[in-house]
Parts: structure tokens; sequence; C-alpha cells
């Protein structure tokens, strides 16, 4: 394929996604230009009524469910609400991939509909609760692109297996949101669809790979959203946007009949799906929703985890505290945000235990080498050194098939081509990944803890493409294959003001010292990272709500 | 090493053990040459008292366990009683490689001292349990030699993770058990020690890999033993011994700190732990207590599944019935059990469901890609054609190392060299083996079954050497990973005619035309397998009591 024949595929994909926009629900963009901001755009800009902004701004999933049970609210106004919103999200971010807005609303009147024909008949869990979904989900007759322009036009025939249990469970699906290029950057730009923004201040990364999601709640486009995470990438668009995100252990959300960017069978760090929201207990909702589905019935590679009907010890929470990685100093909104939380948390009388991390630099080797099992697809010179190619299965053949270039997010991510790796090498990953969890179930169990907490990064989110492959505060997670979680706390504010505090030698200065103060980084958000013990993903969701509402109190 | 030097080593390892049996429980080995069912020798020869009779022939597990808790026996008397059962059964059938009777004698009188001492402390789960080992378990002070000379005179220094927690719960350990060499065979021949008799019928095969559990506890030298499980390596030796059987699933019960024949690391199919013993219920209570124990804390291999405190439902079970496996036809004592016990099932309300097994050809064709994914070293030639060996971590390296040579069975496997496999060769298994699982999964749930029963193999247990590699019958749910258990029914009995009924065409002839008429196979036990769900452990143990107290039922 030309040059020019990419460029013309994403130049139609694009409009046609932009056709889809009801022209009611259309800004003046003339108006918007200059602003960094643009979180109040959707109740400024006269689009949406007061009632469609009441209903936007001011309920969680959890509430809106039970206003669509009890009648205040019919799901048919709840849906063209946030359809309307998501709209005025997505002028202003880019946030969204897939739109079918007006499917939603024909699925939002019949079940106010059914409801109203068979009053007596029990709701569904999630009754009329609209959710957006990452692009990789798959929805009958929309593209799930994943970034790549050679999977536009590819119409999906089936639902992913999790979608499918979500609208039997009453979930209305509106739109599906930006991902990166190869889903493995935090950066959520393709040749596609272009970049998504940041709406805290679109000079910052909206995070990826769950980009779209983030920007999208943020806006309060949606409350609740499905996003996926490998190395963080639930948790760093969370942290970027300022929302609430759960990345579950492995195998324990399904992941079946979703589109993915490397070979189906890989064995060693496994991605995993889960919910990004407006509230702590609606990520706990999702993730009840999901366990007591049973999903195993239908996926074969799940465990069998339960929600089994926990509670809380009678007793104060024990919460390690990790300050940082050992690698990256915490800029000072970080640093000022861990303060924060530990004197809240102190106060409400939680045990708090300082924890340091070890074998940090193992964890990441190891990380890494699991990414590039099958040959690492990615250079940073942007050259594509590939050997062992599986025919058309991995990234690099994804890219070639349409002669696109990579964006500068892949090509900075800071992997190296590598060759495939023999079997050998493969168990001797998986012996020392076993050691590496071994030793820190031990410290979770030497230490009695309930949760432990840290930044999600070193930083809040930095200027676009800046992040780089700089993931060990999050995919240190996905190694050991703990469940985290993300809990929005507050901002960048004018006392965050550069110093030189970097510890840990020259890389980890020349990261910090991109933190160019309070003015270059205003709003973005400070969020901490809650993290539990494997396969416990209940109990996590419990403990996060408990901490959340301590550190929400005043 | 020289070709004597092997020799020496194990002469010198049998005679070690061999002089651990006290004189006072040695029989006239003269008496019991031409006796081919040895079962009653321990009855008859003298050895026993009438208590130690008792003790050893009319208690399962739970039975002896409630016994020393109320003080009508004490932990000394069962455990010295045992001892004394396992000695005899040690010269008849040559079923133990390491005996340990002195310490467990001495740990027996410290529990009967502390319950006398603390009358009001609660008493562990397996109070005073005598437990038998397969030689694969450590134990501190004695050998793990699965078999190899170059394994003799290694001492393990401390236990493995399950036999510490079972410890713990108070069971006594006294002898470890016979296990082939390789621990991939059906016949527990090895040159360290030897072959293990089947007490039955010393013609026939005790089976293996856990060939010694088998015939220590159908000697009833043991009620309840360990034994690990990868293709059928604890439902083998219960089947040709006519005892009980538990394979888990995989994950749920820890190996970690047992001595394997492989390469540790490996994906795929996974080796099990679980147990043998005299009933459903005592196989039962080590399930519980196994998952009871959450060794998740001790193995981070492990998945959290929990002993969740089931019941059965209150409507008549469905069973799924399979014939054969669409390979081998089973013999005629085979196919006269499963008649049977189908007719016995159903006049008690059960509703069968008759099922035929698919895709078993792929089902094995993969099994055997994962049991040579690092490259197979046993050859069918006794040739060691080995493709990039991994130094000394493999079974070809560890007889090479003495000098030994193979033993026939290892010889008579049939598996053929094969090289080692490709990163992109292992993600397609990986692949194939979900397909099939998803397919076996529909069939589960479209029939709503409780469990499927099935024959353990096409035959009882053959002459001696003769297993070979057939091993789809119970290898087939390793590949599952569905959890599978055995039960005794009967025996060949004088009605098990020779014929000529072999369904799918010369190969299975050859097999089942080894069948050679009820007097060859005299007392062979028949026993049938009931298969449950993925990590649904704990429900197929609830209905495997079920269906044996209907099937013991008159």
């Amino acid at each position: 394929m030309s040059n020019s024949g990419w460029q013309e595929i994403a130049t139609k994909k694009q409009a046609e996604r932009d056709a889809l926009l009801p022209s009611k629900w259309r800004l003046d963009m003339s108006k918007y230009q200059s602003r960094n901001n643009l979180l109040t755009v959707p109740i400024d800009c006269g689009i949406l009524s007061d009632k469609q902004i009441d209903i936007t701004s001011n309920y969680d999933a959890v509430d809106l469910i039970a206003r669509m049970r009890d009648g205040t609210f019919s799901v048919e106004e709840v849906v063209t609400a946030f359809c309307a919103r998501a709209a005025i999200a997505q002028q202003l971010t880019n946030c969204l991939t897939e739109i079918f807005f007006d499917e939603a609303i024909e699925r939002a009147r019949q079940l106010d509909h059914e409801k109203a024909t068979n009053p007596d008949k029990p709701l569904p869990k999630l009754f009329g609760l609209p959710i957006s979904l990452k692009d990789s989900f798959m929805v009958p007759g929309t593209d799930a692109t994943i970034g790549f322009i050679c999977f536009a036009n590819d119409k999906s025939t089936k639902y992913s297996v999790l979608c499918e249990m979500l609208l039997e469970q009453g979930a209305v699906f509106y739109c599906k949101t930006a991902i990166p290029q190869t889903l493995m950057t935090a950066d959520s730009d393709n040749n596609v669809f272009g970049r998504c923004l940041n709406p805290h201040n679109t000079s910052l990364t909206a995070g990826g790979s769950s980009g779209g999601e983030g920007a999208l709640i943020a806006m309060r486009g949606s409350v609740v959203g499905i996003g996926t995470d490998i190395a963080g990438s639930i948790r760093i668009p969370a942290h970027c946007n300022g929302t609430y995100g759960f990345k579950p252990s492995a195998r324990v959300v399904s992941l079946q009949g979703k589109r993915s960017p490397g070979r189906a069978g890989l064995v060693g760090v496994e991605p995993v799906a889960g919910p990004l929201a407006t509230s702590a207990r609606a990520n706990a909702l999702i993730m009840q929703v999901i366990l007591e589905a049973e999903l195993w019935k239908r996926d074969s590679m799940l465990n069998h985890i339960f929600w089994r009907g926990l509670t809380l010890p009678n007793r104060p929470l024990k919460i390690g505290v990790v300050e940082d990685d050992g690698q990256n100093t915490p800029t000072p909104p970080m640093r000022r945000m861990m303060r924060d939380v530990s004197q809240k948390l102190m106060n409400a009388g939680v045990e708090l235990i300082p924890l340091k991390l070890t074998e940090v630099d193992k964890a990441m080797d190891l990380l890494w080498f699991s990414f590039s099992m099958d040959g690492m697809k990615v250079s940073p010179l942007s050259l594509c050194i590939v050997y062992d190619i599986h025919p058309s299965q991995d990234t690099v053949d994804y890219i070639n098939q349409s002669g696109e270039p990579m964006v500068n997010s892949v090509r900075q991510t800071g992997l190296v081509a590598l060759p495939a790796k023999s079997i050998h090498e493969i168990l001797d990953f998986t012996v020392a990944r076993i050691g590496t969890q071994e030793k820190y179930r031990d410290m979770w169990l030497s230490n009695g803890l309930d949760a432990l907490i840290m930044p999600p990064a070193p930083f809040t989110a930095p200027k676009i493409d800046t992040w780089g492959g700089l993931a060990a505060y999050t995919a240190l997670w996905n190694l050991m294959d703990y469940p985290a979680a993300i809990v929005p706390i507050g901002q960048v504010n004018p006392d965050d003001r550069v110093d030189e505090a970097a510890k840990y030698g020259a890389k980890d200065a020349k990261v910090y010292n991109r933190y160019s103060g309070p003015e270059q980084f205003a709003d973005a958000p400070t969020t901490i990272q809650v993290v539990g013990m494997k396969q416990e993903d209940e109990y996590l969701a419990l403990v996060v709500e408990k901490l959340d509402a301590i550190l929400k109190s005043r």
C-alpha cells in the first residue's frame, strides 16, 4: 500500500466517525483553541440541558443505576445525556474511536419499555448503565483497529465475552475509546485517529494505553469504562486523568474475543481487563458483577475465582507505604501527595508500614523479556530489526501491512530489538519470575499487609510523548500478578516548586528535571496506587473503598 | 562412572534401606515365593498382633483420626501398626524407597505426650495420622532419588511445602514409596531399588509413577499417601492396585520443594500432587486440609482456590458416561465393570448421559508436545538423540550421570526423540490447548454435568512392562486440567472371558488381545474414573463420596 494509501484510510475513517456526531451536539471549536483545561466546557458550552448536566456531573455508576431502577431517571435520559457529553468530550480531546449513540439510545428506550411492561421482573445488576469500552473490545458492526491502519474497516461480528456478559447485565454501550498504536505506550496516539488529549491540561499526555477511557471519564462523558493493562495501561491513564482505575489479577476477567496486538497464546506476563470509573465503589461493583458471572463458563483460560462476600476485619488496616521504586524519584507534587495521604491515613488510625521494594531492576528485565519472548518488533531507531517473525501476527507486521509510520511514542519507548527466545530462556524466565514473586509474597505476609500504597508513577501526567518506557511503578505489579487500583487525590498546586531532589543518579535526574513547575503542569492530577495480594481482587476492592472514604473525608 | 559404579551404589542403597526393617517384622520369604496374591500375608504371617491387624485393616484415615482423638488408640499404637504392616508390604512388593519408622514412632510418642499434657489444647486436623509419601517428596535426612542412581545419597535438608503443612496438621511420616526411573512410565521400576510388585497379582504391573503408594495402600501398609500425576501417575497405580485416588487441578496443591525429573519452569501441562487412600472421604479430607491451609502463602505458583463448604444439590446427580476414548476398546472386565456401575447408579436415581469424547487424538498430540517442549530425551530405541540439551537438568542427563541403563518401561514408552520447540510452536500449542479446553467445557456445561465417569484405562493392571505410553484415558484430563478421581469397584472375575470385540482397528486389537483371560489376570482390580470441572476439586470430592456410597451399597 502506498503512503498516501494509509492516509486516505485514516481521513475516511475519521470522517465517518465525525459524521456520527449529531449537529445539535457540535461545539464551536474556535472558542476553545486557546484553553489548556477543558473540564468545564461541557457545563459551559450550552449544549447540555440542566438535567443532562445534573445526570452526568453528580452521580457515579452506583447512584445512576439506583435512580434508573427507582424511576428518578429513565434509561433514555441517562444514556442520551452521556452520549451528548461524550460527543462534547470527543470534539475537545479526540477520546473516541467508534461512536454508536443511535444504537445506544434505541437500546435505552427498549430497556425503559421492558421495565414499564414488566414492572415485577427483577432488573439486571447494571440496569441501563452506560459503559464505554476501550477500542480493543469487540462490538458487532464497529471496528477494533487498536490504532493500526490495517484493521480499519474490519467490522467485528460479535461481542467480546466480557461485553456480552455486561450487556446481559443491562449495560448500554455507546462508544469505544482512544488507544496508542501498538497498545504498548503511555501516549494514546495513532495514525488512524490521531492523538487523544488530556482534558486537565492539553499539553500533557492523556496516558495509555487506555487513554481514551481516562480522558472521557475525566470529562464525565462516561462514569465507567473498561480498559486493559499489561504494564500500566489502566492505571497510567487513570493517573494522568485523575480517575479511579482497577487492574485485576490475571485470568480473573475474560479477555476472550478482544483484539490483541500480539500473538495469541503468549506465556509470561499477561494482559488483564478492568474498569476505570468516577468512584471506587463503581469499580468494585463492576468487579463484583464480573466475578459473580463466573465467566470461566465462557472462557476456559480463567481461574475459578469467586466473589466471596468478604468484609474488612474489625481492626485498623495495615498498609505498606512505598515512597518510590528505587530508580526514579517522585517529583514534588507526587511527594507532597504521598505525604498528605500518609498523614490522613495515620490520623484515621490506619497502621502505616514503610517498605522498600526489592529487585525492581531484575523485575523490569523479566518484564521486558516477557514482552519480547516472540522477538521484539519495535526498535528505538524505528528500524524493524525483526528476528524470527511469525507471519502477519505481530506488531511490526500490522504496521507494515499499511505502510503507516510508527508514531513518536512507539519510537520512543526505548525497546530494543531482540531475538525470539529459546525454550530454555523461557523456562529460566518462568523460574526467575516465580523467585521474585516469592520474595514479594514474603514481604507481604511478614508485614501482615492489607494493601500497599505507592505512587503510580514518579510524575504526574508528563508532557506529551515524554513518558517513554518508564513503567516500573505500575508494571512491577503485572509481573507479580497483584491487583492494583488508582485513587485520585488532588492536583499539582502552586507549592509544588521545582527542586533538585533526584536521588538515584543522572538517569533519574533527567526524568525528574522534566518537572518544570506548577504552571507548566497546571491542573495535572495526583493519584495513589493501592496494591493488593494476587487473586485477592475482592479484598483489594474493599480496602480501596475504605481508604478512599478516609481520604475524601474532611 | 563405570557400569559397576552404579550397581554398587544401588546395592549399598538397598542394603541400607533393608537394614531399617526391624528383625521382629521380618518375613520368612521362602513361604511366599509361589504366591501371586499377597494381600492376606500381613494377616496370616503372624507378625502383627490382633490389635495391629484391627488398626490397619478396619479403619480409614477419618476413622483413625477420630479414634486417636478420643483415645481409643494411641498415636504410637497406630503408627507402630502401620510401620509393621508397611515393613511386611515392603518385603513382599518392594514398595518402599525410604524407611524412617524409628523417627515416626518417636514423633507418635511425642504427639501422645502432648495430648496427655495439654488435654484442652485443640488437636490438629490430621492428628497422629500416618501418611506415606511418594519418593519425590522431600523429608530431611532421606534421599529423594526418583529412581535415578545420580540422586542416591543426596539427603534432603528440608521438607517439601506440602509435607511441612501436613506435619503442622499432625501427620506422621514413616516411609517413602516406589516410583519408575524418570517418573514418566506406568511401571514402578528403577535401577536404584528395582521393581515394585502388584500385591493383587505379582505378574501384573503395580502401575506408576506413584506405584509404591498403590501397592502399599492395597496392602494396607498405609491408609493414605501423597502421589503426583501429570498423565495418570496417581490414577494408574490407584487403578492397578484398587485404591482410591484423587488427582487435583493444577496449581491447587503445592509442588514446591519436591524433586522433579524435568526442568523447572515448564509451561503447558503441569504435574499435580494429590492423595491415594483406602476411602473416598479420606481423599476429601486431605483435599480439605490442603485447601484450608491456603498454601499460596508459601507457594506463589498456586491459585487462590478455597475450600468453600459446598454441598450437593438437592436433585438427582447428572453424570456423563464415557465408554471409551475412541481409540482403545475396554477389555471384558472393564466393560462389565462399566455396565455394573451404570446399572447401580441408574437404580439409585442418578441421571446418566452417554457421551463421546472429541479430539482425543489431537489432545494426545498436544500432551506429547507439552512433555517434549524442551527436547524429548527418551527415545524408543534407547538411543539418546538429544537436541539442545540444557546442561544437567533433564532426564537423560540424570541417567547419563551414573552410567545406569534405561529400564524396560522407559525404553518402551514409545516416546520419540524430538527437537526442542520454538516459541512460536509453544504459542501455537497454548492456543490449540485452549481451543480443546473450550470444546470440553462446552460439552460439560451443555449437558449440565455434575461429573463424568469412564474407565481409567482400557484394561485392568496389565502384565509388567506392557502398559507402554497408552495414557489417553487419564492424560486427557491433565491436558484439560480437570480434577479426576479413582473409585475401586471390584476385580476380574471368571465371567470376564476373552473375546474379539476390539472396535478401533489393528492397533487397538493388539492392545485388547493382551487380555488373555480371568486366570492370567486373576484378582486384578477394576475401578472407575470420576472426572470433575477444572478447579472445582471440592465439588468433585463431594460427588465422588456420593457415587461411592451408592456403589458400595447393596
